[in-house]
């Protein structure tokens, strides 16, 4: 894929007009074409409902790159001049054969070799009708390469998501599907690999013999915000488990892929999700829990509860936490359990994984006052980005006493402006071709195959706790009772962490 | 031991008025005091040549404490009655009646169970005759017990401590010897075993199948000072590795005790010490090389090389520096070198352990440009205190390589201010009667024969190379090459390292 041509290409934008685009793609652009990334071959088309003209579009396009503070050289103007803007209805056969005509011009222009990426930045319900146009106009009908990119919600359940996906198929075949998860493009998911197959003395530890649980942890201080209307027909569940949360287990469990390619790996991450334990709808209550937050206090400012939010049911029973037990019946998990929360609302923005050991089968310092503590590897996905772990040391002193000690290494402190936004890194993948980062379509059928038992379960009965736990607070008791029955709980995420606990 | 009574004692110090007495004990006696370890029931008797009275001594003492940067409480006046002084000549039946009576009275005057320490801080050659006439003249003739604290060098090889061991067991048990090895009461030699045996990740790793080598080094910027006299006769082999690095290596090396008691430990130490494969004459030079130094710039400034030293023999061939391939040979460590180097004047004053892990079966990353680099365990011994694991990550950006990171704990950061003196922590140790940290005969026994095969080919041989490194630098070539010769290199000892290399 890696040829001279291979970056050349036309990136059609389809919501360009949108929030998306504006806060994240024109700025990972900007910094792709800023470190050589993107060839002087490329455009990009804008296309939406609205009239604009190429002016306002690349005015449009020149204040978003300011607004995200990024150093702005002085060619901006010639960066601009590679986007242009396209009125666009996606239902009407018109607007494609405009789209194709403009893109065969930006061709020639900027000798650009027929590679095309649709990047569909906009509401759900248009992405199947767009492919099919597309393609039925001969947009995709080109000598280079076409890639479809596909922003979540890809489905509301596994019965829709095939029907998405039924129709993308007509267009495009499975390998010209890049469909995003962002968190695939956040440096510290990527680098789970690293961390588990780069370094000799995790793998011979990563496994039921010394692993006693894996907890992931995904919190936000932020309540539903202008997303009420979207988020309380979707929830939690949907929202955040069936995507990156189940995205981290398979990352964190599965097993070493033969190479680094995009199909080795998708192939172990498949294989991971197949050995999820699968509920019966009434093991569902044992296994997952839900929450919804009330009033509370975040940040010293006293907040709504969810059901006071915009455009949410007041009697809403949508769920706005959840936590889970995920069990994975093969040889290495038989036996450790993975445990996931996210929520709104909660603590504090923070999405981190704590790597639970068991503890020595022999304590030689049980005489101590205090317990053993057992070992940690915490792995700092955001907002600070970083690796810990936690030991025991010799309390100092003229006691023979431990205590935890945390080892740490602040990935962010070291490199805070060139560490590249997940879509940067995402944008480019596509262009070069990989697909590694993006999810298969066989991880979203098994991972809403796996929700849609929850979701069934929830949605036919009515929680009569809700809401059940405190704006600020770290969800609903019934969270930790779930740890608490095998004997666990779950670390603080903190970053003033007390790991004496 | 820990009844009521057990730190009710009297402490003879011999060498009162010596450096040792001056720079460590009295501020130890001190720091013991204040930290409630030692009871109001204490007496220090101080031994030595000099016609000092008590107040004379008490003043000495108070100096001591005032320069070694302690906070002195008001109560040092009532701290100071407990010390006298005794004109001494350790071959005068005279003195030791002198002293009988001295701490008879003492023993009645502060209400002390007749338990007597005898800390030997003075010149090695009166250790044997002092124990004789200690027993001769009925000093260790007590109801209550007695110990004798002996100070390095113990003997001068094999032959000579075993006299002087002979000479000591006339008067004392075993069980009543500590054998001082301060580096044995250092807080991060002590946390050898913490880190070994209280953390359930490293355990499982502790063996020749993850790990490929060890690397102790001690090293010291400073040259022989004033001590020329000793030290052209004692060389860095007799001055350093027969006690500090062979302990270590032990402690590194030692299976895990049954429980953490004194002769679980020691049993486990000697049996670490007996596995040390011994060399004939022929293959010394193949396993253990030596330096010493030439002129060279140390912290800026020029200094001068070994044989311009004060004291020192002008063509001297005493090696102040000597760098060592250590085999273990059984079922843990077969094929794991331990390589052990320690000098005077190189680079900086540091002693640290750097665990080298072996690396990944495969190599996943292989394509990258840098080469994986292992995965590192570095404990800190001194000046700074702490542990650092080096791992691989993912390289900040866009490329999927990766680079070393470094997770660290700063031990001696945190609570520096209460990081005891080895020197106070080892006399309480012996006060209470926990002889774990000293060091037992047989591991005496066992490190003097295993150095003695080295001193004795060094003895025979002249080196022409000498002086073969540079003061200022990090010892000769050959210590370089003895790594080499294996596909391994010493890794940087210094506080920024660069652990890419």
């Amino acid at each position: 894929m890696k040829t001279d041509s291979a970056n050349k290409c036309v990136i059609v934008i389809f919501g360009a007009t949108g929030d998306l685009a504006k806060r994240k793609l024109f700025p990972s652009i900007y910094n792709l074409y800023k470190k050589g990334k993107l060839s002087s071959n490329f455009a990009v088309v804008g296309a939406a409902r609205r009239e604009w003209s190429n002016d306002t579009f690349r005015r449009n396009v020149a204040t978003s790159i300011q607004e995200s503070k990024i150093d702005v050289d002085q060619d901006i103007n010639e960066f601009l001049n590679h986007f242009h803007y396209l009125s666009f209805d996606v239902t009407n056969t018109e607007s494609y054969t405009n789209l194709n005509d403009l893109i065969t011009n930006l061709d020639e222009e900027f000798s650009i070799p027929e590679n095309r990426i649709f990047y569909m930045a906009m509401a759900p319900q248009f992405f199947g009708t767009i492919a099919s146009y597309l393609k039925a106009n001969g947009v995709t009908n080109t000598t280079g390469w076409n890639r479809l990119i596909i922003e979540k919600p890809f489905g509301h359940n596994y019965e829709s998501a095939q029907k998405l996906n039924d129709d993308l198929r007509e267009a495009f075949t499975e390998d010209e599907i890049y469909r995003i998860d962002h968190y695939l493009g956040k440096e510290m998911v990527q680098n789970i690999e690293v961390i588990r197959f780069a370094n000799a003395i995790f793998e011979p530890l990563w496994n039921n013999r010394y692993i006693s649980n894996i907890q992931i942890t995904s919190s936000e201080s932020l309540g539903v915000e202008d997303r009420g209307g979207y988020y309380d027909h979707a929830g939690a569940l949907r929202d955040m488990v069936q995507n990156h949360m189940l995205q981290m287990v398979a990352l964190l469990a599965m097993e070493p892929p033969n190479r680094l390619t995009t199909e080795e790996i998708r192939t172990e991450k498949i294989k991971a999700l197949r050995a999820l334990r699968p509920m019966t709808p009434n093991e569902v209550d044992s296994y997952f829990v839900r929450g919804q937050y009330g009033r509370g206090i975040v940040n010293e400012n006293t907040v709504n509860g969810y059901r006071e939010e915009g455009n949410v049911d007041p009697k809403s029973k949508t769920e706005t936490f959840v936590a889970g037990k995920l069990v994975i019946d093969n040889f290495r998990w038989a036996g450790v359990p993975f445990y996931i929360r996210t929520g709104k609302r909660m603590t504090e923005k923070s999405t981190k994984i704590v790597i639970q050991f068991k503890n020595l089968p022999m304590n030689l310092y049980y005489k101590s006052k205090e317990e053993m503590h057992p070992n940690l590897l915490i792995i700092h996905i955001q907002p600070d980005e970083g690796i810990s772990i936690v030991l025991n040391g010799k309390k100092i002193g003229l006691s023979g006493e431990t205590n935890p000690v945390k080892l740490d290494f602040c990935s962010s402190c070291q490199d805070v402006v060139n560490t590249p936004e997940a879509y940067e890194k995402l944008l480019n993948d596509c262009i070069i071709g990989d697909a590694t980062n993006f999810t298969h379509w066989d991880e979203v059928a098994l991972s809403w195959s796996f929700v849609d038992i929850i979701s069934k379960v929830w949605e036919n009965s009515t929680p009569t706790d809700f809401p059940n736990y405190e704006s600020g607070s770290m969800g609903p008791k019934i969270a930790d009772k779930l740890l608490a029955d095998d004997g666990f709980h779950w670390w603080p995420i903190t970053d003033e962490s007390d790991y004496t606990i």
